[in-house]
């Protein structure tokens, strides 16, 4: 069902008044909400699995046929070859962990097919000792793990949009992934090559068609930087930049850079096309927003939201999604069900790691009246994520990256849901 | 190179004087190790993936050709169709998380083709309603998530053996996995159900062609007891239960039953075949150990371990592995590299959760000399993993399984390694 007019929804919501049906967990556990009583049939008969031998092991796994409609959304540019981006489907995934095979992509000119045995990593420039590592040697040094969100600086961008686009939670907002990433701390690999002291930016270069590169400050690669080899326990995949990728907990996806060939020190950072022409916004004022590395807060709901429905009322829906912050950790999740008059807690889901996915959950007792759903995002620097109004009031309404506004999902009376700017 | 007898081994270590050699990460820090300087080959000429655009985006990605080595190694009865494991290739991975396509398999009679939408899970037994839950109704829930390890009761038992079986360190010790699981605590429908206050334990089975059947404290379940419908994110893989799952943390994994479609409270276990048959074992003084739910403290080298080498001497190597208990979190990894004469506490990777993997590291400079590798776990319960010796001294030489005893990788002079049994 279409969405109700702006000049409408306050008055809608103002009547259900809805902030007091944000109910807590034990609402729900004294009386049956969705079981049945068991049906004669089901205690007759065994299941058809039950009565016959079920296939044999597999070396590697996949997922159920009945689940192939879970799938990374593709969105690629038919003018220019492997130039585009999947989305992971948020809204049909739970916990925190994206496994590998729904990870996000962007790529710039495709998935370079590499060879581990012919690959190198090139550090040079302003360093002591110019170094190259093939890739059986860098598996011998200390590795160290780091459950850390990657995040596309484009990610969202269709909030800059006048009109809200109707599409999935994932496939709007699902150029955001988490993964337990494990390699190399690349300090230790800098200090092998020894750096010179008026070395302040690292170019880093891809190996791939597009030889994407990008600039990055030196302080951020001996902060929390990793070269990672592995992802949630296995090596990379092609698409996220077997063998090799830079993984800057909490930085700008495209930072992050896939088929990692060089790391090359210098004293300014290369001004390159991903850095001057793309990543970086005209503002109003005039000046441009560059190098705007860090991910803000950001939280979003995966359930209920576009594509889903409620199908019952009076009816107790779990409300959840996800938090993440490229400061650190996520301390609050707010949840309105009135576009943002009243708010309540969800419960975070633990463990609460910095940069990374963070579970947020809440009951919610529908009873069949107009809602907004909306949720809000406190970080430990007690950054709060921003009304669509705001974001747009700071950053001009004709913006591209690092849109990290409160989403809304309409609710109508019939349990159809749209996404809607606030109200 | 085959193993030195055990009567010389001794007299090796003591010659080498090895538990000096074990030493502090900082180590590794003043010189290149591994990497090579910059040879002209590579800066001349663009690699053959940076000359032409790479492959298109994928809906659900694979992992890379060159990495069609890792697998579950299969162990199947031939004479029973579906009856056996598959193991998990520990010595291939990193981190912590296993990746879907990898987590082990144990199956009594196959994986069962599942239809979501005619699967049902029954409550009943002594409640005050018997119950069913769609998988729909299910999805409404409210969930949580929790990274735990499921390991079969079977797991290492080769360690039984009278000779040390020479097998990579996972197709040995890799009936053991570690996932995000998220589901519903069972505790929620069980008391949706209303539970009788006879009830004492719970007969959980599941839809596959054995009818697996198995009987669990009514306690575990009320404690931290999932009924899993997501492994790292995603749906379970049919081979992991789809589409439920029994997730009893730190219990053995025959408990954690797959396709789950009942769980019938009784006032007495079912006794079982399982549970009688099969996961009991006569003792010496003629008593069995019957529902032996814990796993203990363990821990296991995955790298350097068997079918690895050490190539280069003198040279620093990375000694990292695994540890878990399914009593809580683990405090402390120690490794020797004298057979268990010295020993050295191992870095633990943070997060440190209650029964879940835990990764250590610890470098270890080596110089050619002989060396026995171990690592010894000790968890929050002060519970330190045992000795081959001193396991077989309480449980006698005949038992099949819950072995947790300390692993041995024999380091020759020629850096090829062996499993032994101690010294």
């Amino acid at each position: 069902m279409a969405s109700k007019p702006r000049n409408e929804r306050r008055q809608f919501l103002q009547k259900a008044g809805l902030g007091a049906a944000l109910t807590g967990i034990a609402s729900t556990l004294s009386t049956p909400i969705w079981a049945k009583t068991i049906p004669q049939e089901l205690t007759a008969t065994l299941p058809a699995g039950m009565r016959q031998p079920g296939s044999e092991f597999s070396n590697y796994g996949q997922p159920s046929t009945h689940e192939q409609g879970v799938i990374r959304w593709i969105s690629a540019n038919s003018a220019a070859s492997g130039n585009g981006v999947s989305w992971t489907p948020l809204h049909d995934l739970q916990g925190t962990i994206t496994p590998n095979g729904l990870h996000y992509e962007r790529h710039h000119n495709g998935v370079p097919a590499i060879d581990p045995a012919q690959h190198q990593l090139l550090i040079d420039g302003l360093v002591n000792q110019p170094l190259s590592f093939d890739i059986k040697s860098l598996l011998r040094y200390p590795m160290q793990s780091r459950t850390c969100f990657i995040e596309c600086g484009g990610n969202s961008n269709s909030g800059w949009r006048t009109n809200p686009i109707q599409t999935q939670a994932g496939y709007a907002h699902g150029l955001v992934s988490n993964s337990e990433w494990t390699g190399i701390p690349v300090k230790l690999l800098l200090q092998e090559a020894g750096i010179k002291p008026e070395a302040k930016w690292v170019i880093a270069e891809g190996a791939d068609g597009a030889s994407l590169n990008i600039s990055m400050p030196l302080e951020k690669l001996m902060d929390d930087a990793l070269l990672a080899l592995y992802q949630n326990g296995e090596r990379l995949r092609p698409e996220n930049g077997y063998p090799l990728r830079l993984v800057l907990p909490g930085w700008e996806g495209i930072l992050n850079v896939k088929w990692l060939r060089q790391l090359r020190l210098t004293d300014q950072p290369l001004m390159s096309r991903d850095e001057t022409a793309q990543y970086t916004e005209l503002q109003t004022d005039g000046k441009a927003r560059q190098f705007t590395f860090l991910m803000e807060a950001k939280s979003l709901i995966t359930s209920p939201s576009l594509g889903m429905m409620l199908p019952d009322n009076p009816a107790t829906y779990q409300v959840t999604g996800l938090a993440w912050s490229g400061r650190g950790k996520i301390t609050r999740v707010e949840v309105s069900a009135d576009g943002g008059e009243t708010w309540l807690d969800a419960e975070l889901q633990g463990p609460i790691l910095a940069k990374a996915f963070t579970r947020f959950n809440l009951p919610w007792h529908w009873q069949g009246e107009y809602a907004i759903l909306q949720s809000r995002a406190t970080d430990e620097t007690g950054y709060v994520q921003p009304t669509r109004e705001t974001l747009l009031d700071n950053r001009g309404k004709h913006g591209f990256f690092h849109y990290n506004a409160i989403v809304s999902w309409e609710i109508t009376e019939e349990g159809d849901i749209n996404h809607v700017y606030g109200f």
